[in-house]
């Protein structure tokens, strides 16, 4: 039977500021990425947060970013393989004491925004975070944009990776996301786009931007939960995955 | 054979600012608290800070403070209980992550600053520092002022504390240390302060501001690092205890 | 005819997170203390809140707080007056620049939550907090608590004060607000408030814990614009001032 | 007379972090570029600054970087245009106030380092900078790298413009500086580098990294204060300036 993971954004809520639906989405998903206080998140979030994860039993990831809270980490920010491994290292140990002191484990990482779409393209970036996770838990699994450079290093140095994709984002002929900037980048028919999910999962393959047929690997879908349409897109997604008989898992289950 | 710990705060260093002379005291210490970003420091001097610690053989300790780096954690801030041991949790993740990335293990605890004084008075306060102390690894030594609510509270739960004693610092007759802002808080004559030290050591004993001997027990010395004239200090009190046959052992070897 | 402002702090958004519904209280108040990027905002919350509050010509104030995003700056920092002084010179500017660039004025400050409860219970810390608006610009007002330590100094100095009520707080016989740990603090119905509040601003008296009538002169009203509770009641406020022939103006009409 | 202004950043101290030797390289220099709190600095140090600046006669500069203290405001942090313009008068607006405060006048704005180096090639993010200044007040001088994107923004929007030059620096033959990453890029004989400044201000040439004469015409020399090394050769500049009968003077009477 199919499988695939459901991975969604959490605790990026940050003292008296709130952002995302957590507790809404949580039953929709199998596996969460939770800010660990760079780019988003504080302490207590943090905690919160991992609390309410292990109690709904999903999958529990490292989302960690640049320090740019002023721009919720989506800014580029050119550091060293060395500052990203170190950032790296101090996010994933902040989450870790969360974790271990509510009594549940760490099973993946997520680099966020700018910080993930700049190591999906660069290997001596992608190369130190793997190494930075490598380093701290062998075990733990990569997760990063299904052939991307992050991915890839993973693979290379013996890390478990798993390979995101987007229901609703396009995909260009080299099997890399089609850039926001460009038309068409964004799926807005929610049908098309589920249509598309089932396909990754089912047959591996999904239609690019030329109209071709590409080959995608698909261990997990990135899907959000900021907003009331967005999650009965989740929803939507689900009920389709269900219907075709593939079972929704978190990460662990899936990379083995 | 007496034993006696000597702590000192490292890894204080912030990005392009350096502060403490780290590499000239290390080889004077037995143990030493590493900063973790909040007060000061950042990821790779964390890094670099504990790799140091660890070829040095001394004891690490997290030095977790208050996110105030403005205020170099040095001010009181009005946190809740909750709040205090959040960032406790955090604090000490991060750190564990490079001690274990780096295959060593942390061992104690020492709040810094203004969370340490606040935590020595406050029960509530250093109930809630011990808990998230215990919570993540019970066998961790909390390292606190002698006689104060940081250590009552460690005990109170079981978990392993040490008693930190000031060689410089005017004791009152119920154990606490003078506040700075009274006359004769800090001892500038050295060899009167060294001989105070040696007494607490060997006897138990220090003679309070009133004249009157109180009992002191003390499992660590808390030394600076900062600029040449506490370096030649912490070499003159390694050197006289030497001389009364004390030992200069980590925490772990005298928190048993 | 009488006369009364009514304020309300805007500008609390940061980055990717939203506080307030400024567009929706904005057509409320005559005034607004706008955020400076210690506690809350940043540059571009700043400049766009500046354009609205010009826009629909309100008055504009600068709301000075804690460098402290994590707590809001609702938690006390042992700062020294020297420290105050200079946060509110830091601040005051950065949103002058904002005022100026857009061809607007600021005319008041009020410093915010912790900073402005520690200053209207501490003179040496309100004297600091005066003399750096007086420095900057000997025309502004001082937005503070009525009967409170910043009103006093600022009026020592010769700086314009302005003495602001609430309509939902409990007085004490002293014209202190009565603490919020205290039972009957908070004044939940909203008819008993507003009554309150028209005949402070009438009769310049208001009934306190104790039963006894005070005196208490207000220049401004604190109202909120968080939600659509907060919303309704100012515009309640606003309805019953107005059936009492209350003028409700900018704080530059009432501090002559 | 041929002028020439020696400019410094001063002012990069952070809370208990001491940075730079401002001080002795004061009364060097004839401009100063002021931290603003964003990559360096707090308001205590930056009112500290303001008045040594006074008192020694020197223009005031605001030095506005991005808010990246973690990485001292060096790596390139990739912001809109807006958010630039908006950062720009956020930190000119607080150096202002303390400037206002003390009874003296910012006359010039040099962003800092990444910003700096971005700006310089990047027009929009320049343009948008040059605009947040001319908006805030149009009689400041905005200095930039010689022949960059920064200076022609100015230019083009009528804002007073000053070119800075490095004595230290190889050019390549468009002008612009040679790449730190290219061998050759600094030039470490210090004879050799005040010949070329002189050479500069005197012929507005300078010999290319190809061996040609390129037309450069400097209004300004950027100068460190870091360390003894750095006094020493700023000392050697001045002197040979003074022999060639060149006048050291403020940017404000060289940009007329």
């Amino acid at each position: 039977m199919a499988k695939i993971d459901l991975n969604c954004d959490l605790g990026e809520s940050f003292g008296a500021y709130t952002i995302g639906r957590d507790q809404d989405v949580i039953p929709l998903i199998s596996s969460c990425n939770i800010a660990c206080g760079f780019h988003a998140s504080d302490p207590e979030v943090m905690q919160k947060t991992v609390r309410m994860a292990k109690e709904a039993g999903i999958g529990i990831g490292a989302h960690p970013g640049f320090p740019d809270l002023m721009g919720f980490g989506r800014r580029n920010l050119r550091v060293s393989p060395e500052e990203a491994g170190a950032y790296i290292t101090y996010q994933l140990g902040a989450l870790y004491a969360f974790a271990k002191s509510a009594g549940v484990r760490i099973r993946h990482v997520k680099p966020h925004g700018a910080l993930y779409n700049m190591a999906g393209k660069e290997y001596p970036l992608a190369l130190a975070i793997a190494k930075a996770v490598q380093a701290f838990d062998p075990e733990l699994i990569l997760l990063g944009l299904s052939g991307s450079e992050s991915v890839r290093a993973a693979q290379d140095i013996g890390l478990p990776a798993a390979r995101e994709v987007f229901a609703d984002r396009a995909y260009m002929p080299d099997g890399s996301l089609m850039p926001r900037t460009m038309e068409g980048a964004v799926i807005h028919d929610e049908a098309e786009a589920i249509r598309r999910v089932v396909r990754m999962v089912k047959e591996h393959k999904v239609t690019a931007a030329d109209g071709t047929d590409i080959e995608i690997v698909p261990d997990s879908i990135c899907v959000h939960g900021d907003n009331e349409k967005a999650l009965v897109f989740v929803t939507q997604i689900r009920a389709a995955l269900q219907e075709e008989n593939i079972e929704i898992a978190p990460l662990a289950e899936i990379v083995v």
